[in-house]
C-alpha cells in the first residue's frame, strides 16, 4: 500500500506546491487537511477544491472555530497569557488545534507522516512537531521548505510548470498569520527595529488616533468564561468576535516588539489582537476583585510558566496538563461583570461588579461604619517585619548597614 | 533628659495636631521632619515654620528628590515594577526614603520615638514600621491617629482650641499621596467599585480623549539608567520630571484597579503616573532587545517579588537587598534609544537602537543574507520534545490522553 | 442560653486546667473535645472522662486517624513536603485535622467559641486560629494560655485548688508533640544550639549507629498512594505505621534543625520521623522514574511553597487548593514499586520497577540496541545555547566577560 | 597555515586514538590539553607524553585544582546545588573549568576547533560545546566518537595498528568520570533500574555499615567558605579533599538514582561525593542559622535553578551570572562553626554556633527571661490569615467548601 502524508494546507502558494512536491519526493500520497480557526479569508470549499485540482488524493476541511475558542482561546484567557507580558500567543494557539485536526486525519487515513510549511528558523515548526509527537509520537514530520530544499522561486516555477490553479506573480509584502485570536504580520523594512510600523500593516484594528465617539461596553464572566456581551449571551467565539470589531474599531491590541523566539534568536513581531486583549484586560480586573491575593500573586507566576510553554510549543505535555489544572481549579469564582470604555487604542476598566467579590466595602471604606478593627495592626507590623527587624539588629551590631 | 518624638510632618492638619497630641500624650518633645519627595505643594520653608508655630521643638526640612529618584525610583525602573502588574508602587516607595531622613532625624536628636501620620488599616503604616526597625531596630514607633484615638473631629477640636495656623474648614474630598513618581487618590465615591472615576479626580495628566498632536519622544539608557531626552541630557529626576509634563499631556498612566493590601483587604485605588508608566515602557522593550532570553524570563519572577516586597514594606530586608543584587547584574548592557509616540493615553514604542543589542538582523531576516542554519532545527525539534514524547508514548500505551 | 466555648482538649494538665480557667473568665460552658491522630498515650475514653470530671459539659472523642492519614499525611507525602528541605510537618498537619473536629463539634453544639492550648509564640496558635477563620470565619478563638494568664505555676495552684485528677507535680522536661506522622521534642539544653541532641529525647526511633541487621522493604504505590509493603496491603495509615517501626528500628528519620518560625523567630528542633521520611523518598525516586522532566522541576517549586503555606498555618486557604490541584493531577502514573534498604539511619533506595515508568532502557543503554539518534545532538546543542552564545558574542565585541 | 584542533585529553584509549583520528579526518594538527580536576589516576606528565606519542603537536596539561575548588565547587557549595534534590553536580561542575583551558589553549595555538571525547546521548557534550560558545563564540567543536564514527572497535583496531602507548585489551566495566568534587559511576547491569548497587562500585567511599567509630568534625565558615576544620587552616581544596577522606570512610555521600538528562531521556546514575555532601550539610544549616527566612525561602528557588543551568550546561550563560549574583549577597554572614558527626553513611549536625546568628535565645526560649512579646500574636494572626478568612467567608455564603 503507498505511504500517505497528511499537508496542513492553507490553500496558499507554498502548500499547493508541497503537494506534488512531497509526492515527487517521497513517493506517497498527500491528503490535505485545512483547518479553519477563524483565519478568514477564501472559502474553505475553494481551498478544498484547490487541493485536489493540485494532486491531494483526499482534502479535508475542518471547521475548527468554536472548538479553538473553547479549548484553546479560553485557557489562554483564564491564564491571562501574554509571552514577555505583552502578546497573546495568537499563532501559538492555533497550532495545537491544527495538529490535533492532522493527528486525527493521519490515524484516519492511515498516513505514516505529516507535512507543514514552516521554515527551518521560526517558533511555529517547533509547535507542529512538537505537538505531533505529544499526540501520536509514532508519526513522522517533514517539512518541505526545510527538509525538500522548496524555495519561493522553486514553488513559482513549479506551479508555472504544472499549471497549478494559484496565483504566483503577486508578492504579498507581508508574512501574515491570523485567526479568530489575533494577527501576526512581519515584513522586510521591520527588520530594522528602529523602523515604525505603518497604518498599512494593520486589518484587525483601526487607526486609534482617528476614533471619534468611546463605546462602552460591559462583559459578563461565570466562573472564568466571557458569557455574555452587554448582557447578551455569547459563545465564547462570538466574544472574541464581537470585541476584536468592537475594540477593533477603538485601535485595541496592537503590538510592536521584539520577541525572544525558541529557536535563540530575537525577531521584531507586529501582532493586533483587539478581542483578546479586551478580554484579557477585563478578566484581569475581574480576578483582582474575586481572587485572594496570595492565589493572585501565585498565579501570575503560575501564567507566565504557562504562557512560556505554549509559546514554546508544549502545549500537550505533562507540565502544560498540570498548570492546567491549577488554572482550573482558580476560575470557580470569577463571575461578575466588567465595564470598559474602549477608545483610543485603549481598553480601560471603569467598574466592576460580582456576587463573588473579596471586596468588602465595609472593610474597606475610610466612612462611616468602617468594620476593621485597626487594634490588630500593631501586632502585625511588628511579626510581620520581625525576622527582617532581627537581621537588621545583627547586621547593626557588625557594623554592616 | 525630655524624651523626643520625631514626627513625619506633611504640613496638613492631622500632622499638625499631632505635634501636640504627641506631646500632651507622651509628656514629649517633638521633633517635625517634612522630606520633599516632589510632591509639589506648599513651600517647604512654609511647612517648616507651621511645625514650629505648632509646638515642635525643632523642624527639619529635606530636599530629598534627587535621592528618591536615584535610589528608590530607578531601581524600581530597573526591576520594571508593578504591582499586581499594573501600579508602579508610588507611595511604596517614598515611604523608606522619608523613613531614612526620620531615622537619621531621631539620631542627630536623641528621639527614642518616630511618630507618623497613618491610619491603622492601610500600607503605609507598615511600611513606616518595617522601615524603621529595618535601620534602626531600636527606636520604637507611634501612630496618634492609630494608637492615640487622634480622629478627625478631634483633630478639628484641638486646631481650633489651640489656635493652630492650619485651615480645618475646608474638607477635600480626596485622599491623595503624590511624589514626583506619581499620584494615589482615594475618595469615597469610588469606594463603590462600580463607580468610574470622573476628570476632577486626576492632576498629574489631562484627559487622553482630548489630545490633538502626537507627541514623539527618545529617551536614550546607559546601563538601565535614563540619561537623555530627545538627545538633552537628564538626571533621573528630570527624566521623570520631563516625562511626567509630556506623558501627561498625552494623558498617560492612569490606572484604576482594585488591589491587594498588605493588610488583607481589597481597595480601590486610582493612579497618576505619567512618567513612571512612560520609563517603565521604555526600559522594558529596552531589555527586550538587550536581554538574553532565559535572563528575560528569570527576571520578570524577580521583578514580581521585588515588588511585591516593596509593596509590602519590605525594602530594607535581606531579601530586598539580594533581589536588588540579582537586578543591578543584569541592567550592565541595558543601553541604548527608544523611541516612543506618546498620544491618546499611551505610550507606543516605535523603535529601538542599541549598540548592545542582542536582535541580529542577519540571523532574523527573512531576506537574503540569512545566516541562520535551518538544517539545526530539526535535531533540537527532537531533542526539545523528547521527554514529553516519552511520556505521552507512555500514556498512549496505558490508554490515557 | 449559656455561651459555649470549644477546647482542644489534650487530656493533660494545661488543657484540664483551662476547663474551668475558661468557665470562670468567661461565664461559657466548655465542650471538650480530643482528637486522635496516632499520638498514643492515654486511652481516649480515659481522657474524656477526665475532661467530665474537670468540668466540661460535653466531652468529645474522635479517631481521625484513618482521616489523618488519608486526607493530611498523604497530599504531604504526594507533596514530598519538607519544611526547608528536612522537616515534614509533623505537627503542621494534624492542626487542620483537629480543627475541623473542633469547627464540627462548635456547629454541633451552638458554640461561639474556639478555644487550645497553644502559646503566643509558636506556629500553632496560627494553624489553628487561622484554620479555624478558614472553616468558619464566624467563630472566635480564644487561648487560655497567652489571653487569660494561664501560667503553668497557677495551672498547679488550680489543680491542687480544685483538686483535677490530673498529675501536677511531675514536670516532664520535654515539651512534646507527636502523632502518627512523627514526633516533636522540645527542651531547654537544646535551647543553646551548640549543644548535641541526647538518646534520652527519642522515643520513635532507635539509635541508628546500634542497628545490626540490614531491613530490605519494598514499597507499592498506585497513583501517588502507598497501598502494599513487602507485597501486603495496608491502608495510608498502615503503611505510615508499619514503616515507623521498620524505619524506626533503623534510626531513620531523627532530624535536628535550626528553623524558621511563622512568628518570626528562629527556634531548635528536634524531630522523629521514621515512616513519613522512609515513604518520601520512596516516592520521590519513583517519581524520577514517572514524572516527565519539565513537570519534576516545576513540581519542586511547588513543593516548596505547598510546605510553607501549611507550615503557615495555610492549610484552608486558596491558593493550598489550587496547589492540592496541581499536585494531585502530576500523581496519575507515580505507580510503581522501590525497593529500599533501611539501615543505620538511612533509608536507601536500591531499586525501582514501574509499569508507567519514562526509563526507557533502549534510549538510556550505552549497550547495543541503543535506539537514540546520536545525530540529533549537534542542532540540539546549536540552539539550545544559541541566546546565550549571541549574548557571549555581544560581550566580548564590548570586551566584557 | 596548518588549521589546529584542540583535544579535550584523558590519557585513555578514546582520546588517544582521537589524535591521529582528527588529524586523519581533517588534515589539522592536534594540540592535547589534560586539566587536573582532582581525578587522581596517572601522573599527568605520563599523560603528556603520551599525547606526544600518539601524535599530538602540542600536548600541555594544566594543575586547575585550586582553581576548580575556588571558582566551580564553591559557588556550588554556596548555592547548596544539588541536581534532583540529590547530585552535587560532580561532572556539570568540571566541564567549565576545563572548558576555559580548552579555550585558553586554543588562542595560544591559533587552533579554529575544540575536540572532546563525548557521546552524542550525553549531558557533558552540551556543557563542552556550549559553554566554548560561551567563552569563545568562534570556535567550532567536534567529537569523534559522535561525529567522526570513532567507535571502542575501532579505536582498539586503530591503536593496534598504529601501536600507540595504550591499554587496550582491559574493558573496564565501568564508565567512570571523576574529581575532587566526586566521582560517577555508570555500567551495563545497573541499567536495569531494579538491580542494586553493588559495592565494587565505589572507590571515594568505603561500606557505610563496617565502620565502627564515629568521627566528629567541626567545620569553619566565614562568609559562606569553608576556611578551617577542626580549627585547622584550610583552603577550599583542602577542605573538599580532608572530608573527602573523613566522611568517606565513614560511607557518606553514595548517591543512586535516576537521573533527567538535559536530552530529554532518563538515566541510572551512581555517585560518590563524600566532602561535597558534607561540606553542603554543614553549609545548609549555617544558612538556617544565619540567614533571614524570606531570603532563605526565596534562595531555595535561586538554587535549583542554579543546580539546573549548571547541569543543563550553562554555566557561561548570562542568567546563570546575575543568580551567582544573588547568592554571593547572601553570603555575607554565613559565618560560624558546625560539628558534625560523620558515622553510618550520615553526616548529622549537632551543633552550631555563629557571631553573625539570628538566632536568639531571649527570643526563643520558654525559660524565664523570654522576651517574646506574646500580645503581638492576636494580631499578627488575624491579618496573616484575614485574605483567606474573607475568601472563606465568600465561600461559605455561596455554598462552595
Amino acid at each position: 500500500m503507498t505511504d500517505r502524508v497528511v499537508l496542513a494546507y492553507s490553500g496558499g502558494l507554498d502548500t499547493s506546491v508541497a503537494i506534488g512536491w512531497i509526492a515527487d519526493a517521497t513517493q506517497a500520497e498527500v491528503v490535505a487537511v485545512a483547518v479553519d480557526v477563524g483565519q478568514g479569508g477564501e472559502d474553505l470549499e475553494v481551498i478544498r477544491q484547490r487541493a485536489l485540482d493540485c494532486g491531494a488524493v483526499e482534502a479535508y476541511v475542518a471547521d475548527a472555530r468554536d472548538e479553538f475558542a473553547d479549548e484553546y482561546c479560553l485557557p489562554a484567557l483564564q491564564a491571562n497569557a501574554l509571552y514577555m507580558d505583552r502578546y497573546p500567543l495568537v499563532s501559538a494557539l492555533s497550532r495545537p488545534v491544527i495538529v490535533k485536526h492532522l493527528v486525527a486525519a493521519a490515524k484516519q487515513h492511515g498516513a505514516t507522516t505529516v507535512a507543514h510549511g514552516c521554515t527551518g528558523k521560526g517558533n511555529d515548526q517547533v509547535r507542529f512537531e512538537v505537538g505531533i509527537s505529544g499526540l501520536a509520537p509514532g508519526l513522522k514530520c517533514i517539512a518541505p521548505v526545510r527538509d525538500l530544499a522548496l524555495t519561493r522561486d522553486k514553488a513559482i516555477d513549479y506551479a508555472e510548470k504544472h499549471n497549478l490553479p494559484i496565483e504566483t506573480t503577486k508578492k504579498n509584502p507581508y508574512s501574515i498569520d491570523q485567526n479568530v485570536f489575533g494577527r501576526a504580520v512581519e515584513t522586510g523594512f521591520l527588520e530594522d527595529i528602529w523602523n515604525a510600523p505603518i497604518e498599512d500593516l494593520y486589518s484587525y484594528t483601526k487607526d486609534p488616533s482617528r476614533q471619534h465617539d468611546k463605546d462602552e461596553v460591559v462583559i459578563t464572566f461565570e466562573a472564568g468564561v466571557p458569557v455574555a456581551i452587554d448582557g447578551e449571551k455569547v459563545t465564547v467565539l462570538q466574544a472574541i468576535q464581537k470585541l476584536n470589531e468592537r475594540a477593533g474599531n477603538a485601535g485595541i491590541g496592537r503590538l510592536d516588539m521584539v520577541e525572544d523566539r525558541l529557536v535563540g534568536i530575537k525577531s521584531r513581531e507586529v501582532y493586533e489582537a483587539p478581542g483578546a486583549i479586551a478580554l484579557i484586560t477585563a478578566h484581569q480586573e475581574l480576578e483582582n476583585v474575586t481572587l485572594e491575593r496570595e492565589l493572585g500573586r501565585y498565579k501570575r507566576g503560575v501564567e507566565q510558566k504557562w504562557g512560556e510553554l505554549t509559546y514554546d510549543g508544549l502545549w500537550f505535555s505533562p507540565l502544560k496538563r498540570s498548570l492546567d489544572a491549577f488554572i482550573a481549579s482558580t476560575q470557580e469564582h470569577v463571575s461578575g461583570d466588567i465595564r470598559m470604555t474602549l477608545h483610543g487604542g485603549r481598553a480601560v476598566v471603569t467598574g466592576r461588579r460580582s456576587d463573588t467579590s473579596l471586596y468588602d466595602y465595609n472593610l474597606a471604606t475610610y466612612d462611616e461604619g468602617d468594620t476593621f478593627d485597626q487594634s490588630l495592626a500593631k501586632g502585625f507590623i511588628e511579626i510581620h517585619g520581625l525576622s527582617s527587624k532581627i537581621a537588621s539588629g545583627r547586621d547593626q551590631r557588625l557594623g554592616h548597614a
